[in-house]
């Protein structure tokens, strides 16, 4: 045997339970009350901790051309910052070029996250680009194992509702997921302008040129083509209250929609604009109200909202800087990828959720909506992608024990009480203890089957 | 006296009784149960007669460049065919051009309409450029008595969200009513690449190219918008069943959200693009199913459609031919002015709806949506625009009996039980039992009030 | 000619105009703009005035057992009240007697009634007993005028469900309107029983053993029978929230479910409860939370509350001080007749609903639901009952000037800007600016049609 | 180690992999991908066949008195067939006698049960009383390890209400969980009634006097209360489309509100009461509607309805022929205990559903719902309560090869594609491939914990 665990208490999404964990060849090969009958010269003690699967991140931004410049973290950077967060699986979206075919997209992105990546990593592929066979060329990255794309209804790289729906059609064919960031743009184009016509150019504006029904808007749309299709769709990043609804709606019919929110939007409301500094916060969609976190909050508990992301994206203060006298130069984006399960783990630690939950929308609901068939979850059979938590850990975030390349963080300060304290990758040790112990390369390009 | 209907059963929007009504000047001086002691040279006796008030059509295109040609009626045949079915106030959309001035556009297209008008017009303008002080000089047109306003989400005269937003914000704010024709302008235009790419080009795949979900996204857009500024909106044409259920939740929580259906909605369905000469019946948005049907005159029956209107805009054959072989080429439009009020009472007389509701829905609620104010009723004070009907007189709409200058007509062998036997427009009689007896120019431009 | 009443501005349910309205025998025989010229000895100069149809209270317990003692206004003292507050038309309830045919419920209280009404009057039936063919006598009454029931789903006259479908089954066959008095008998005696036994006895207990959940249960029950049958029904005194939304969600659906509120549930909320005078203001069901206020105004303001009637039912003080230590002990019920037109016009007067709407609510409704074809409404043929209201006329309500039998009023200093000044029933001058100038007896029974 | 079970597809609520399980004093202690290294004198070789928890069927009724006589199976009958079909636990109801505390009712059904179970058992306490001290006397029961109770709103045994209310206000305060029977007993004597005085006795009328919207208006009145008090409840056996609906916008809403269906329900429409034999058939709710069936299931699919359970409660042919002329004579109740599993199974094997659904609701969710701690999961640590399932097997259903006492069956000829072959509780063989092999009083009380 090639790792065991010990003495902690294994939680699945479901249950907790005292228990052994045994691993093989980067494999669990047994769960017991007692394992100590297995000879093994790596055994771990996890008396009084959890053992949990290692989250997956459906949504990063790594070495991400936006705005002008590159976000912060690259393949490196982003994936060892995961790992000492406790995510052991890393989705970063490979932005189509105009003119390539979709399994182009993942091999040209690949090639710059091989070498550098310290966890498993997967591509969602963001399409431009359906002229001609380009279209039917999403049925080759399926193959190829990619079977999730997505679509942007904003940003100069954003779609047609026509592009979109026909996106939507070839997905249903093929049996892919389609990613959706809903905004409407024309709406937030008209109120930018607006703003920045009456001279109203600070961070707070950036939030009410997109404020909460121009996103709950397109949550309505991009729902209506996927009803119409009867198809798949995953919403990302959702942040308001009516999109909410919609969602709960659209499941209570009986059709497969898919929410995801992010950290930022649990924690974090749009009163953050009117602080000094900000602009760091500046993400689109941006915070909302309370009404919405706390709308967020409710359908993550009933089980409407399916997962946790980060959408990580952070840029350095400099290029924030750019910004500081009209929010329209502010790159796009904060950090998250090493801050989301520690977060969500100690919302469980304080009792908000069950620690079940957290392992829920963190890592099994992503694995199973996405394919993963070999995450997500502490089964034998699966990967030993594993977290240690110690639930009585007391942490603050600073910029400095992170483990990224960015330099400020939005969640300075934030103190959480438990923290991960080992972080396995296939069995392999990438974090002990506050130490980045693994190596690029070490992660492996995803293939996943399609979502369940 | 100038005027005294005798013994007619009065039909106002509320309750049917015996009575008299005398004109004087142009306008109902007086109600009674016996009027006969008022001197009078002109009297009619409506006895067996239902007496009404003239139907307000706030939806028609006359002398309306489109599709390469011309509608086929002009102010005058307009205007005449709606005084020989019994509407006395007739809409047509005044079409913005680029740079122009709201109140302009109402002098230029009044320009036409002046001397040909046969009945009282009102102009609602359509919206195409709102850039500088255009947007402003919407104030202007409502201060001359033109208080409505059209965007189109659809054609190359279409406007944006971003557009559509500011105008409904403007409107917000002086008052004015917005109305819209709701369907989405990218949707329909990759439908009908796709259909004409495999070759689908009849009539049949116009309706696939605007189906039910790309009607119904286009409303729920709409709603958003006005409900994000608490705007009052008028959705032209309603023809989905999912739209209808938008339109009744945002009636039920409050806002000023107004629907109008037409009588092609609610007599045909789809199905008419599978005959023979399904291009004669293009209009958009198209038909829709049985089920929307039926949505339509519930919606109708409870409240949650106000008005019916025409869409009153007539090609002739010739014209719609060129779409034989390409439903793109078939100008879009149908003939209706003269046949609204004859169908909608003819529902009645079958016991299909009150003949309140038909008064209602036909004249007093458009009156009061668009400002009519001395129109829409028979009550004291109200200009005399009354229909005398004879509820038992058999009629078969041919184009021969028709008054329009068009060719053919979708309404063509429709069986009517009652039908109008005399219009009068301000007193004057201007239809007499089949026969036109008013003139070009006698119809005034109608100078309105903001909604009640 | 009897009667003219020149240069008001009238108003109806629909709009309002400058007009003229003859009178003669008791009936409206012309509305014109100036009927200067039908010779008449009886004008009346309304100008600066409102000339409105007098109103309609579907809901009042005249000389009516209950508590251990009698209602404090009989027949005579209740419509000469109603006179001087503008209503010419009053619903009184005539309880069965165990084994009694339903239209001898009918002639044993009109028998009472006859001598004394001092405006037209109707009956509902209060029925407590179907055994054997007393279910079919329903159907002599409908026959006989009296085309509308009540049950209640409390007191010790209250039904079972068993009876309640029985009835509803019934009138739905013979056409006839049923009322419900809706709350859950067990759940009050329950809570009754519950807050006694702990020794609160006070007037908050008798609220809080009627709270909103178990009145919008039995809302919600009546409604699933009559849905289940396709039954017309009428909710009387809805005061709660939910309730509102559970007749709004069934009108929508299409059913003919009605709605009545009163104005101590318009005007009070259950804080009165906590005055020291709080048992004065006990009725059942109570008076609830700012919010089911909020909810019936916005449920009134868009139709989904069809009328307002004032459950008329006042007690003395000394009957009401019987509960000063035990709220079980006070007779339920409060004031009203008089005050309901007043209060309804004076929020029209403010500003918070139109004129027509007050209309509508009091009087045109109410005859429309209730089948009093002979009222509701100012025009040609109707009855004359006409109420002439001034504006300008400041009015604080206290006791003493009230027409009632009652030594105290809830409505006790309530200012109200604006006033009736004179009331017409048929065509006679009942009230004149203060002063009842009426005659008991003159009130006849109303012989109503169905429903429309 | 005591048992291995090797080499088959491990089922839990979540997902499916192959596995070995080792199981020593009856509890599972390792699962892994091969634990042949592991000595044991006991292995079973599962290639080819699924492993899955035992079934928790929640809602049976053995040994229980009804309709004048008792149900056919003892608590040794019900427990050999539950063995037999899957389930290694049952779920009886004790229903309490007048002035009888609550936990003295468990002690005296259990004198019967104890000698007899042949599989772990568990009792609700069916509630009837709870004047004086009965209602605290609830806390006892929930500390002897019963925190689970049911009220009935029909039968002799029913309670008003206010009972009802109480008893959810208890449950509440001390953390129970309440289940109910929900139909309006009122309606329900009315139509019986109603029924047999039109001389309509046949099994067709049993359905017609509990139809549909009977069922409904129950289940909302129970959601009512729970809903005021924010209390758990569990509705048993619901069986149609609009309480379907009520229990999905309560759980929208965040209640936690339960749903249990019965296979006969999922299987079964009231067509069956058309059948010669539809005595045999009935039971209370009736089966309903096609709608109703179909709206189950989709619930089953989303969520909305959490478990499956029997209403097992079988009687003797000669007993249901008492009801032959007369459907009020026929006892209540159908087989179900051997047959759930098997059949939810075989849906899963046809496709309806995933297999791991079928665990969710047939075994995960009764365990979690009413806090069955060692049950409902094949995770370490839990009971060995095994099934092995043969997805290859047919099987027809007769009443020969069932193990009950009952002479004849409602599933008699159902055809299953796949079956069990093998049961374990708690590491025990109690079936073996058609034959039972357990014994009496091997079963034990299970000692709860509150609902999680």
């Amino acid at each position: 045997m090639d790792l065991l665990i010990k003495n902690g208490t294994i939680v699945t999404e479901k249950e907790m339970f005292r228990g052994d964990i045994a691993v093989k060849d980067g494999i669990i090969v047994a769960i017991g009350n007692d394992l100590s009958d297995i000879p093994c010269k790596n055994v771990v003690d996890a008396i009084g901790k959890l053992v949990l699967p290692g989250a997956i991140d459906a949504h990063t931004h790594l070495a991400m051309p936006f705005g002008g410049t590159v976000s912060a973290d690259d393949y490196y950077a982003g994936t060892r910052a995961a790992a000492c967060g406790g995510t052991t699986t890393v989705f970063d979206f490979a932005l189509q070029d105009f003119n390539e075919k979709m399994v182009d997209v993942v091999k040209r992105r690949d090639a710059l996250a091989a070498p550098q990546a310290a966890v498993d990593y997967a591509f969602h592929i963001g399409v431009k680009d359906v002229h001609g066979e380009l279209l039917d060329s999403m049925k080759e990255a399926v193959e190829y194992g990619v079977p999730s794309f997505k679509v942007f209804m904003v940003y100069d790289f954003g779609v047609t509702d026509g592009v979109f729906y026909k996106v939507l059609a070839k997905a249903k064919e093929i049996g892919a997921m389609i990613s959706v960031h809903a905004e409407n743009n024309e709406m937030v184009n008209m109120l930018v302008e607006k703003y920045i016509s009456e001279g109203k150019t600070d961070a707070w504006h950036h939030y009410l040129s997109r404020p909460e029904f121009v996103e709950a808007e397109a949550d309505s749309r991009a729902i209506a083509w996927a009803k119409s299709l009867d198809a798949s769709l995953y919403i990302v990043h959702l942040a308001n209250k009516q999109g909410v609804e919609y969602v709960t709606k659209a499941k209570e019919e009986g059709y497969h929609i898919y929410a995801e929110t992010c950290p930022q939007y649990l924690h974090f409301t749009c009163d953050v604009y009117k602080r000094e500094d900000g602009r760091n916060f500046v993400c689109s969609p941006p915070m909302k109200g309370q009404e919405s976190q706390d709308a967020l909050w409710e359908a993550l508990k009933r089980g409407d909202i399916d997962t946790v992301a980060t959408d990580h994206c952070p840029f350095q203060q400099a290029e924030k800087d750019w910004g500081k006298d009209d929010f329209r130069k502010i790159p796009n984006g904060c950090a998250g990828v090493e801050n989301m399960y520690p977060y969500m783990l100690g919302k469980a630690n304080e009792g908000v959720i069950p620690f079940t939950k957290a392992v829920e929308v963190c890592s099994s609901n992503p694995a199973r909506i996405f394919g993963c068939t070999q995450k997500g979850s502490l089964t034998v059979g699966k990967d030993a992608d594993i977290v240690i938590y110690d639930p009585e850990k007391d942490f603050t975030v600073t910029c400095e024990n992170m483990h990224s390349d960015y330099d400020h963080t939005v969640w300075e300060g934030t103190k959480l009480h438990g923290y991960p304290v080992k972080t396995f990758s296939r069995g392999r040790l990438v974090y002990d203890n506050g130490e980045f112990v693994g190596e690029p390369g070490w992660g492996k390009l995803l293939k996943r089957k399609l979502s369940q």
